[in-house]
């Protein structure tokens, strides 16, 4: 059987687990999360970075450094995980859906602005499976109607955005906010994790403070307070020292996970462009502002019926190839709750997008089976 | 220098993780999940339990199983950790601080009835020192006003209460839900992790849709529903199989653990207990319906001029003693919020009460060093 996904392990994460075990710093914010954070934030040019618990979790934090109310409208796709939301309704925000482009599941950029009213705080683009959301729009409109910008940059770890300037900027950087996972499907892994990537910095302190459980222990142990206490609301967002020790091993190694991904990558995309044009069957499209990243390769059939038909094929075969997201406006949580607009390009992904196994360990003999089953299928 | 505290590795950890990263599940709700999940479950007799990322996730789910929202009250001491308030401020709630008994830290029972309004949703005792807070009368309250009980159970893993009926239950097995705290801190460790027990069964579906991000992804598991999708508010809470495998190892030398840490805090109140009387110092107090955990040994000075030159006496010894908690309800985040009503015996608390190292490997020559420390002090 080929799974659809297969968590990779560079080697080292026991190692640097057991360091961590056996220098006894097992709680939050010890050597190995300061070592990750330092590395992301060199690498990619955040502003600063904390670790978290999970993804969700650092979207969390950031509704709450904005200061999401209840009333307050929040404009997101509704083609995304369900954190995507959850975390702004947790803070009693209405979720405002927008349809998924039509050559890609990302947010339509064109269509945000007409979602904008009074009551809108924030937008949250998801760059889906790691492709960048056309960022030069959509900070224009929040500069122009004086909104927060919170990438969900769950899937797009080392991944890029080349601005109207020429500018090449790091996903994640861009945004007065962004969340990434670390979650075991992700490119980089600790099995559930996520980080708060900081670019207006005028959150930075406040960051911290909502980090450690809203109390200034963080300045407390710089010298900078004398003692520490309860000084806002805030939650135990950071991880365990046993989450980002072994995140560390895969940080050391991210240049050749990336590598054989965007490899992998390619060789799918070479393999059934052909194959695709021929069954109207759409291709993974990389925008000419944006890279890859190799986090995702998915096809977008032409009916249900056809990608109903593909994973069969494929299960057939011994091969595991999924759908993804179901449309946020449609779930039985918000559909009630939601106005009504149709969103037919969310719907369309939502029925017809397949994705093929994609990880670092696949293998030429496997990745040649996926291929050709596929083109034999229809 | 003896430490306040340092984390016991039973040996087996680094096994457990090993396994868990080489059967390359290291997402949440794996194996180890489900082995800890049952071992507190048949161990202590909850209802049903999850696994979550800290104590404070925990107190976070439970706020939102008993639907707090905006206006409600919930009465809590003052005198306990700030995640205890932070967890339903979250949600929106009011705080109605409870002073401390006078014999113990924990809330005073005897006061909360008064502190109940058509608004109060719930108690949320905390079981300070893992010593039970008077669980019948907190019981009966909310039966005769339909509140809800939380117990903050963080430091009260493996303790017990004895009801009027002479029935001895297990502490977080009484209120409708509780939460127990996995820090590096605590008896039993995941560097960091918690613990929701729900035991009024009535959450218990829900609790886990909520721990799996507002989705029925569970259920979908077990084959009771055919897909799964947004069906709830939730979040991210449940831990990586990182977590889990570790406390594995730690459950399964549980009693073992325990019967360390009893008999170092034995030490202690034998060796204290006349110097203390000699010096209006306050014992630790164990109810006649509660027991000890052995999770902290900690003095009640006088006043704060005795606890200071006792910290300084012990450090100048190389010994690290700690004070604790500050009053909740005179923190900079509350204060402003906060009805005015004194609470000396918090104050008191927050003020005058010293902890002392009280740790697995602590051994005889450091107890001895320490006791002789402070009988010679004053």
């Amino acid at each position: 059987m080929i799974p659809f996904n297969k968590p990779y392990l560079t080697g080292k994460e026991a190692h640097y687990l057991y360091d961590a075990v056996y220098t006894g710093k097992l709680s939050g914010n010890g050597k190995y999360t300061q070592l990750c954070q330092k590395f992301f934030k060199e690498t990619y040019g955040f502003g600063k970075c904390l670790l978290t618990t999970s993804c969700t979790d650092a979207l969390e934090m950031a509704a709450i450094l904005i200061n999401i109310e209840p009333g307050d409208e929040v404009i997101m796709p509704s083609y995304t995980f369900v954190s995507t939301a959850n975390a702004f309704v947790l803070r009693g925000a209405k979720i405002i859906f927008a349809d998924s482009r039509k050559d890609h599941p990302g947010i339509d950029e064109s269509s945000i602005e007409a979602l904008i009213t009074d009551k809108t705080k924030a937008i949250v683009p998801v760059h889906y499976a790691g492709v960048a959301c056309d960022m030069d729009i959509i900070m224009d409109l929040a500069a122009k109607y004086n909104l927060f910008v919170v990438e969900d940059a769950a899937q797009a770890i080392d991944s890029y955005y080349t601005d109207r300037n020429g500018v090449k900027k790091a996903l994640g950087s861009i945004g007065h906010l962004a969340a990434f996972s670390f979650h075991e499907t992700k490119n980089i892994i600790s099995g559930e994790g996520g980080m708060l990537a900081i670019n207006d910095m005028q959150f930075a302190d406040r960051a911290e403070i909502i980090w450690e459980k809203g109390t200034n222990r963080s300045a407390f142990f710089r010298g900078e307070v004398d003692k520490y206490g309860w000084v806002d609301m805030g939650s135990s967002f950071l991880p365990s020292e046993l989450i980002s020790s072994f995140l560390w091993a895969q940080l050391e190694n991210i240049e050749k996970i990336q590598t054989k991904r965007k490899q992998h990558w390619e060789q799918y995309y070479n393999g059934l462009k052909d194959w695709a044009a021929a069954n109207d069957v759409m291709m993974p499209f990389v925008p000419s502002f944006a890279t890859g990243n190799g986090h995702m390769f998915y096809l977008v059939c032409k009916n249900p019926q056809q990608r109903k038909e593909l994973i069969k094929k494929l299960k057939d075969n011994d091969i595991l190839a999924v759908f993804h997201y179901l449309s946020l406006h449609k779930s039985p949580f918000y559909k009630e709750k939601y106005d009504g607009r149709n969103l037919p390009q969310s719907d369309y992904y939502s029925d017809c997008l397949i994705r093929l196994p994609l990880f670092f360990d696949l293998n030429e003999k496997q990745l040649k089976l996926i291929i050709s089953t596929i083109t034999a299928t229809i």
